[in-house]
């Protein structure tokens, strides 16, 4: 994703899809427990060196292969295929399977036995089967006086060719990750489960202890936690790699493992568009943020069916904008700015005392400059005629969407716009088709302000805005749309997806209509925007990455980019203003937290857990935190150790990790863990669920 | 005290005798619940404005006479004299009684009944009759044309006689107050009370759970109380103002006040002053603390033995060097500087544009500045040559209080210097002759770096350097000085003050021989001192208030002097980082924070707590904050609701308070207290001391 895109998409990055792989590189060489590692490129021998333990590579496949993604992070922690992953990254499915009947947000849920575990509409997750560096195929593609725009268009008609091609050769789906700013590409290919059912989600009072206030903090009382099982054909699925439970979990100073899929850094990233990230992007998607949660809130407070409706978006909210925020405060802290400076200064140094690098690579960072002075230009037409309003999410997303499969899987396959090659369409479908619950009072209200927003920033006498409006108010024309359309109906839906061509094109249903009207504007400020900003700074990126490796060596690890990676570290608290923060919290902490504030609201004890108190060892350890280095993506990442064996799960980073994402810290940044011996204890004596703790023991023997 | 003086001085301030009054006043209206008050000044119909609240005149008396000065903060809380305090209040005490056989600090002491109440050798408390306002009477006797340096030697000389009057006419002692930078003056005078008794001390883990690293930290988890009885005649004594308890506490947001003696501020010095302790007096402190600090550990490190003896002012030491660090961070706070920058800018303005305050006031900030400048210029002389190294304690200090006893006793009372005038005489001999246990092995370690930096920061050729070594290297000349010295037997010390003269003379003691030599020096450089930077600092300050006074009116409230002030707020959580910080915690706190570190060191649970978990009902309210304005010396501080009611005790402010030496700010800072719930339960259910419990409560009824 680029500067300008991806500071204003909707979902929290912590489990929105990595569609588009972030492209960079950390520009010096990884000291102490920095670095996501590629399953390929782990730095086993620094790990000896720095801890002496040598990962083995049966060590790291095993991991490897008990790792789950599922736009976020899992894993597979029994021999039955019973998955372990966070409260948070199960919440949508928990809000997709509950009615006005059922709340399984607020009240949790356990099923008693496979016949209750409940399949998730929609939801598919996949397991890593292999990594094969394709960078000479992907770069022979492109011709050597291709301009940017055209050594684009080039590289991602290979990569969809060759996503094809492993598609048909493997039966499996094949993505093709650009690490390093581009500087290498990777084919990585995935088995997936599509039949995933709900086993266990505690009460949200429980994992989010704290609410919205305590979220990106520690000491943190949560239990972030949920268990799902892949099935296949209709059965528990059988794997043959899960993760053996340590149900002594881990000691301070202990090494441990992160294996998850953390979402995107942006260490690559040259100062001027962190720059213009900070100064102009971040600022405009946290206003716009943080006025949908105004709206959402007061949505909320009509009554507890529109709170229930709106508790997972104003949750995600909440996360992006505090998320954000921090970020934010990186960028503004002039001490990490000045540590990305000297980076560049150096590596820019040393690249101009050097003629050849010098020819290779000098144009670099004045290329990048010139793709943001053009963002710069066209700032209106990227805020507003790029994509439909928050993220494209809502109806009229999906009546764009519909368009745009009719339109798309009309051309030869090279030719159609990422996300509807044919290998893409199967979970295009199954996204578009699932049977999601649509609450069109809510949808008003993002639909509206979406649409006021682009007749604002655009002006009345824009031609887009006057073609979408059709001299209608924004709120009426929303009012109108969501009365009149039938998207809502996932059978209304499946019948245009299959009939599509002339049945999209003569469809009368409003949102597809003015889907009709908007996208040619769209898709021409999205092709001008890719050719002028994408291409030309994912090919100043995969210079600076070039000139690092040249000047720095291979040694290193690639951004962020969605997909598998492995991190180290270690169990530690750390300083904090005056005195020092635990490594690890225990229940009492969720009693002196409670109490401390009253016991009301988000900050009272949950109560399954208030009424099973005599049970509970409340020394039990809870919460853990550890150096390795993670992101939003890592969330569900089972945290392991040196014997492989799970000894918590990743939920967090503390407030202070927010800036990783530009520089790693280990001084105060630290990745925030539910301890396995919480998960156990929780199971056994909290939710009458110690057949799942009995059913992780006994796969562990 | 000065800006140079204060800085320097060894002894922690919270519980630092406040010899010298501060001049100060706060140079805007106060608002919200900012002001520490003198009684004679509350302001009740703020109070009853912002709260619905407004205190009598009797229950202002009440709480008055219900509070105890003990050098810290303190108040009586049964009709049988008992005493409700802070450990760290008490532990000097504790420190004194204690032998290698019993460890009243590591083990805490609880006396079965009064016969096992042990006497605190040369401890007083006093509780405070009357205040006077003395202005005209102090002012009256300052000639028209008087110098600054006159004008002080002559409002000494009559505040000394106004003080010698009190004791001769009341019986009772008097202590003349400087107030609002000497713009008021105030007769204190005060029943004293010499048989004080020590009741009960929990064990050091107890109260002081979480050691150095949670030292000025909230959320805090200490049961930092002691208790003391007052006797007269042999038998406790009846008193007839003392607190009723109010067993259930405060509730979040509850109005509450608090009576102590809040010791030094600088809300009105200038920014010149303040300038110069950001860069010199406060750098070069605590500097001084963290050599000693170090050495005090290497001394501790040595055994179990040494480290009790050294524990104690070990505790005073980190106490103080966290508490300057903390007003540091506030003096190189650009919001703060610029906060006070713009309250002198604004109060010189209006000076400026009225002709008569500027004859009368446009020189105080230029005076100030150039008593700066001579302070600057004579530095080391300050350092070096002033006070016998670390403030005058040790037995080389004992030895100059002696010699300076004799010299100037034979003086006419109102030529003598302050601390020798016939009313501070009894309290000066108490406290010499007092049988507090001294170890010249630790003596020899603060002595020895007393002497090695007064002969590097002068020079060898220094003659005060070579009249005080006469040859020999600083530690062998302690080693001597502390072999050949009888000063440690206090039957030596009384002989020598009850025979004075020319037995003082003649004594061939080693460390009274040295004082002998040192003394012409020090008294000197004081004089010289007192009236380049002192008196004209005091003249100037004077000045400064009353263009306060002019320009904003007088209900404002002076800087704190050690003696008795109301406080008053609310109790209040406060945000931090990203979340919320509880107004309350509780015991379970303790298990959660100790567990979390692993149950080990500072961080374990007390042995009597983890021995009565069961007893304990856990979620009893521990500790709690709230906005009162207060600072170090109010520690021991009883907190009473609007009927007067005890409902906590004040041990400290947390760390984001440093910084209200200078501004006062409600957003962070905050009064930390033990709960009452907390007290009663503890001497209930883990010390056996319902006895005591039951005292409070029946007194109460």
């Amino acid at each position: 994703m680029t500067a300008i895109e991806k500071r204003t998409g909707f979902l929290c990055r912590a489990i929105a899809p990595v569609l588009v792989a972030a492209l960079c590189l950390a520009s010096v060489a990884a000291r102490a427990d920095e670095g996501m590692w590629p399953y390929d490129h782990v730095p086993v021998k620094q790990i000896g060196a720095l801890y002496g333990f040598t990962p083995t590579q049966a060590w790291l496949d095993h991991l490897r292969l008990s790792s789950v993604d599922l736009y976020a992070s899992a894993s597979f922690v029994s021999r039955d295929g019973l998955i372990l992953t966070n409260h948070h990254v199960a919440l949508g499915a928990a809000q997709r399977l509950s009615t006005p009947e059922h709340n399984y947000v607020r009240d949790g849920f356990v099923a008693q036995g496979p016949k209750q575990e409940m399949p998730v509409p929609g939801m598919t997750i996949q397991v890593l089967e292999s990594i094969e560096d394709v960078t000479g195929i992907v770069d022979g593609s492109v011709k050597p006086a291709a301009s940017p725009a055209q050594a684009k268009a080039a590289r991602d008609e290979k990569i969809a060719s060759i996503e094809n091609d492993c598609l048909k050769k493997t039966g499996q789906k094949g993505h093709v990750v650009a690490l390093y700013g581009g500087a290498k590409y990777a084919l990585y290919r995935y088995k997936e489960y599509s039949d995933i059912r709900l086993v266990f989600i505690p009460e949200l009072q429980a994992a989010f202890f704290g609410g919205d206030d305590d979220n990106f903090t520690y000491p943190r009382y949560d239990l972030d936690m949920a268990m799902l099982r892949a099935y296949e054909n209709g059965k528990p699925a059988k794997v043959e790699n899960y993760l053996k439970v340590n149900p002594s979990g881990a000691k301070d100073g202990d090494l441990v493992f992160v294996s998850g899929h953390p979402g995107r850094t942006d260490r690559l990233q040259t100062l001027a568009m962190l720059e213009y990230d900070r100064d102009v992007s971040m600022p405009f998607g946290l206003q716009r943020m943080k006025d949908v949660r105004a709206l959402l809130k007061t949505y909320s407070a009509k009554g507890p069916e529109e709170a229930r409706r709106a508790r997972t978006v104003l949750y995600f909210m909440e996360n992006s904008i505090k998320s954000m925020e921090g970020e934010l405060r990186g960028l503004n802290d002039p001490e990490l700015m000045a540590k990305k400076r000297s980076q560049e200064d150096a590596l820019r140094l040393a690249v101009e005392k050097d003629l050849k690098l010098l020819a290779q690579y000098q144009n670099a960072w004045k290329d990048v400059e010139s793709a943001i002075e053009w963002a710069r230009g066209h700032q209106s037409d990227l805020r507003y005629k790029m994509d439909v309003g928050m993220g494209g999410r809502g109806l009229l997303g999906t009546a764009l969407q519909i368009v745009r499969y009719s339109d798309e899987t009309s051309k030869p396959d090279q030719e159609r716009l990422e996300g509807f090659h044919d290998s893409e369409l199967p979970d295009f479908l199954r996204h578009v088709q699932a049977p999601a619950p649509v609450y069109k009072d809510l949808e008003q209200v993002t639909l509206a302000y979406g649409l006021e927003q682009m007749a604002e920033g655009l002006g009345p006498d824009d031609p887009f805005v006057k073609a979408v409006l059709q001299g209608q108010q924004p709120g009426a024309l929303a009012k109108s749309l969501l009365e009149g359309t039938k998207l809502d109906g996932p059978a209304f839906r499946k019948k245009l997806l299959e009939n599509k061509g002339k049945a999209v094109a003569k469809c009368d249903d409003p949102m597809i209509t003015l889907a009709r009207r908007m996208d040619p504007v769209l898709r021409e400020t999205r092709k001008a925007f890719r050719d002028h900003v994408e291409a030309v700074e994912e090919a100043a990126l995969t210079k600076v990455a070039k000139a690092g490796f040249a000047v720095y060596g291979t040694d290193t690890y690639p951004d962020a980019t969605g997909t598998l990676r492995l991190a180290f570290g270690k169990v530690a608290g750390y300083p904090q203003g005056t005195t020092l923060v635990p490594p690890f919290t225990t229940f009492y902490g969720i009693f002196d937290r409670a109490y401390g504030f009253g016991n009301k609201g988000d900050f009272s004890v949950p109560a399954r857990t208030a009424a099973h108190q005599a049970d509970i060892d409340l020394k039990t350890p809870l919460d853990f935190v550890c150096t390795a280095d993670i992101t939003g993506g890592n969330s569900g990442s089972p945290v392991v150790d040196r014997e492989g064996r799970l000894v918590g799960l990743v939920f967090d980073g503390n407030a202070q990790s927010h800036p990783n994402t530009f520089v790693y810290d280990e001084y105060q940044a630290r990745c925030v863990a539910v301890d396995v011996r919480a998960i156990l204890e929780a199971l056994r004596k909290i939710y009458g669920a110690g057949n799942l703790a009995d059913e992780m023991l006994e796969s562990s023997r």
